[in-house]
């Protein structure tokens, strides 16, 4: 998703930007597996959701009103096309695009690759 | 970059995953900011290298010798296509393929979007 015209002042707030990415994941039906953020000096914020189903990103440049994220997810139970309506909303973009790629068609009869059984005893690996 | 035919067997192994995305990093110049690996049962890792210039991401599905690998980068100093060749070689793929997507186009006048600056004294938060 290119979000241009966004706040600028949502876009260089560490808090808000994790809140929103981490809110889009859960209205997304995702499983959370990991949180990272990170502010940029003077001001730029980058941050990953990883989830069972693959990750989100985003990439803040608030001195052009402009964020990058991408909403990598697989399987058949998640919705991205929620977590991006409500990050438009999220970060105020007044012209949001989206480009959709397709990932893992590897052959004709292989359908979505599935997403990834959770095992909660499996320790996250930093 | 779509990297099929794989060997499933670095695909399913953490530690190599996770050098192969770390050392591609470090080969395209990036400053690495963080690093968040995970492991699935009963097999499949997805990662993340945070980097100063945006992010490197992987997803591998071992039962299908695939990986979906991102590498996202902004500025002028960055070798992404070094991190590509790297990885292609690293997951002994046979049949790769990259599609290049231009992000940040935000007016005719303005180029590459800058890279963050790094400042060690700003903690990460995660």
């Amino acid at each position: 998703m290119e979000l241009r015209d966004c706040n600028p002042k949502i876009l260089k707030d560490l808090k808000k930007v994790k809140n929103a990415l981490v809110s889009a994941a859960k209205e997304a039906k995702a499983t959370i597996v990991d949180i990272s953020f990170h502010e940029f000096s003077p001001f730029g914020i980058s941050g990953m959701v990883i989830i069972a189903e693959s990750h989100l990103s985003i990439h803040t440049w608030p001195e052009y009103s402009y964020a990058a994220v991408d909403i990598f997810t697989c399987g058949d139970l998640i919705k991205p096309e929620v977590a991006a309506t409500f990050l438009i909303k999220e970060f105020e973009s007044k012209s949001p695009s989206i480009v959709e790629l397709k990932r893992g068609i590897l052959s004709p009869v292989n359908g979505k690759l599935p997403h990834k059984i959770t095992d909660p005893e499996l320790a996250p690996v930093i």
